[in-house]
């Protein structure tokens, strides 16, 4: 395909469709959390300076930790799998009969029997590596994460505090250049094209119809924002008086 | 092992087990999320007031995005480990010698050769769900995920809201009985108790130390709680003058 060879030639475009999921998740999040904090602020009557000084604590704080805990998790996931391929080594090495047993198993269970399974039992204990791969994928169901800790982290960080950044925007051009228009409503208005942009090429990620996904995305926004609205209302009603 | 089969025999305690994942993590970020408002409030000189209000308007709103969000996220690696599997089904009755040689293909890699490979294929394409089985793991590299979608969003929700609410729970005691002792010292007390406590949880989740585990979350929360501090604490220096 002439798309993937272009790819290879631009590590950072590659690197960009790799990581397009932390992009994608990161930048919902981002935009939530912040929208959140607006909506929530809105509801309850708070100052729009509220909405810019936790705004922007919200947004650098959770951007921070998510990218963090991402990197962590990511990375665990990783130590783990290494940790039972490590095991699977030793298995392999010092009880090689048990292990045996288990290809055998695992080759009985495809449906193969009789003096072909012993065969095809010889050829795959033969490797160390190759033996140890098949209980690894087989036996314990699991596949190595290829992706960077890293990278996953920077990049929920980066689309986190971009898409994050979104709601903010009107509040901050109304504080430095005094709106003549309604703040909250364009920043519904902003936000809600946020969430299609991030929902269109989240359907690309999930390889899912790019309807479905943009209206899941801007549902998501929407109820969340609705919620924190409400949330802050009723209190603001019940607290302030 | 006796645990399992006690786990077999409670399905609650077993489903417990089984989306402790998603309590580990909906937990941190309910506690993050709301520990950075009051982070945040607290170093802008803002009113307790705000901290309840926004703090319960994040907490719900976040906490259903969060679980809607990880709901949709599973269903639709549902349904693309389903559409893979659906084209491969067709590929396998429309275009088997194609598909035939992918299994050689694989095989081959495994270290078969010569009149065992062919016999082996025989064995793998003679039956239609082992063959496109095969080709999952081997050739896509998908494992397909046997959690529900429901269970993951419930047990992010609930995570999220039960352990969220901890760093406003000082706050609401001093809005009902007027605490005589620093708020903010008590609720950083109590939410550091709650990181640590979910932090060994996740120890035990990814299959890390203990203490590893520990000082990560706390680390994460107390950086969180930092950055929103000081953001919170700038902004206002910078904006209310």
């Amino acid at each position: 395909m002439e798309e993937s060879e272009l790819h290879q030639e631009l590590p950072f475009f590659k690197n960009l469709q790799e990581y397009l999921r932390e992009f994608v998740y990161g930048g919902i999040d981002g935009a939530v959390t912040t929208f959140a904090v607006v909506a929530g602020a809105v509801g309850a009557n708070l100052d729009p300076m509220v909405i810019i000084i936790l705004g922007f604590a919200n947004l650098f704080a959770d951007g921070l930790s998510m990218s963090i805990g991402a990197y962590l998790s990511s990375k665990s996931e990783k130590e783990n799998y290494q940790k039972h391929k490590n095991i699977e080594y030793w298995e392999v090495d010092n009880i090689p009969k048990k292990e045996r047993e288990e290809i055998v198993a695992i080759y009985r269970e495809k449906g193969f029997k009789g003096e072909l399974l012993q065969e095809v039992v010889n050829v795959i204990v033969s490797d160390r590596d190759r033996w140890v791969n098949e209980m690894m994928k087989d036996e314990l169901n699991m596949i190595e994460e290829v992706k960077s800790p890293f990278k996953i982290g920077l990049a929920t960080l980066i689309s986190f505090i971009a898409v994050g950044f979104i709601p903010l925007t009107v509040y901050m051009w109304d504080y430095f250049y005094e709106a003549n228009f309604d703040v909250f409503l364009w920043t519904c208005l902003l936000t809600g094209v946020a969430f299609i942009f991030v929902g269109a090429l989240k359907s690309w990620v999930n390889q899912t119809g790019i309807w479905q996904s943009v209206i899941e995305t801007l549902a998501l926004g929407v109820i969340a924002a609705m919620v924190a609205y409400f949330v802050g209302d009723i209190l603001e009603a019940l607290l302030l008086k």
